[in-house]
């Protein structure tokens, strides 16, 4: 991938990653994207569930969406990902921190037109989420596929940035005597509460147990 | 708050809310924002803490940083608050969805220069973050002070979206066999690692433990 002054890191380098290993395995442990683009000048920042092909980006939503509306008009646009993974309580309030996984990536997105190829995004969409899902479904009818945009976005750039580890803190505040160290934090899966309307007894997919493996 | 084009949800407008008590409670139970502006027509999307008073948001970090220094130009910004509750599954792939509460607020910032404001600043970042452990530390010195931006968002705009509950499929879908409900999803403390160089017995902060409520 590229690498412009939009994804050189200013503060901490020695934070900031480059490789695509490193891009694509932070974007593969999430599944929540924040999208940003402005239009007439007001920058928006929209949630939404993506999937990744490559270094290329799947987001889907409403035909109807204004988010999707305007960046299938190929606007320049980033798709930022971030995973917490814990509080870093340090002596000091200065050396607080947070570890992290996250990925600035930009790009530009176009419309998915060809049906086949809109099928096929929605289901590496689906598989990014909960892998496995797709197979058990119902899958789009023509209408339902007619009424949902999905949109490729090709990173053209990106860069991670990982925090990790203990505080660091100031040689001196070593001695004093609050509680310093880490809370691990993680997006966790509670038990899976079945649709009311379900036939009783209908057996809990595997693939749900999976979902905290994969994210 | 006030409401214009760019709050108006166009699709699912019962999904909607633009009370300030919904849209506060929604900043107060998230700690990390996505925060997004532009720099020569370039959007770009950095994830970043936040803390909140009032109707302003405070955001801090590196007095080097290059979000922190254009933000403060008073350029038009947009702060977004994401918390995923959950995983809906439903029989079928058109009608899956997330669980979700989040706030699009839209406003611009200022730099704080007043030491005491500041630190008045600070501590409120860190009490949303971890109420208590602001007492516990050690406070930033003038140094530390000067070697830290920190801004105040003055939200002038804002709109929460919540999606709760069961699946809803197609009325002629709920005779499919799958499984279909909601895998509730929440971010999870684990077990406080004390860090290395602590005085063993240190005893775990009481708050560490209300984390997860305030979350």
């Amino acid at each position: 991938m590229n690498r412009t002054t939009r994804t050189q890191l200013r503060r901490l380098p020695k934070r900031g990653r480059h490789d695509s290993a490193t891009i694509n395995a932070i974007l593969d442990a999430g599944f929540l994207a924040h999208v940003g683009f402005h239009i007439d000048g007001q920058p928006f920042v929209i949630p939404t569930l993506f999937g990744r092909d490559g270094g290329k980006l799947y987001l889907h939503g409403s035909a109807a969406s204004r988010m999707l509306g305007e960046l299938a008009q190929g606007i320049p646009a980033c798709v930022t990902v971030t995973l917490i993974d814990g509080l870093v309580l340090a002596r000091s309030a200065f050396h607080h921190s947070m570890n992290y996984r996250s990925v600035v990536a930009f790009g530009t997105a176009r419309k998915i037109d060809d049906s086949p190829q809109k099928q096929n995004a929605l289901r590496v969409i689906s598989e990014h989420l909960i892998r496995g899902r797709w197979d058990d479904v119902r899958e789009p009818n023509a209408k339902e596929l007619k009424a949902t945009s999905v949109l490729e976005f090709q990173i053209e750039e990106a860069s991670a940035k990982i925090r990790q580890g203990p505080p660091l803190d100031d040689e001196e505040d070593y001695v004093l005597p609050m509680w310093a160290g880490v809370l691990p934090l993680k997006l966790s899966a509670g038990t899976p509460a079945a649709d009311e309307r379900m036939a009783p007894g209908t057996a809990v997919p595997s693939y749900l147990a999976d979902f905290s493996a994969m994210h």
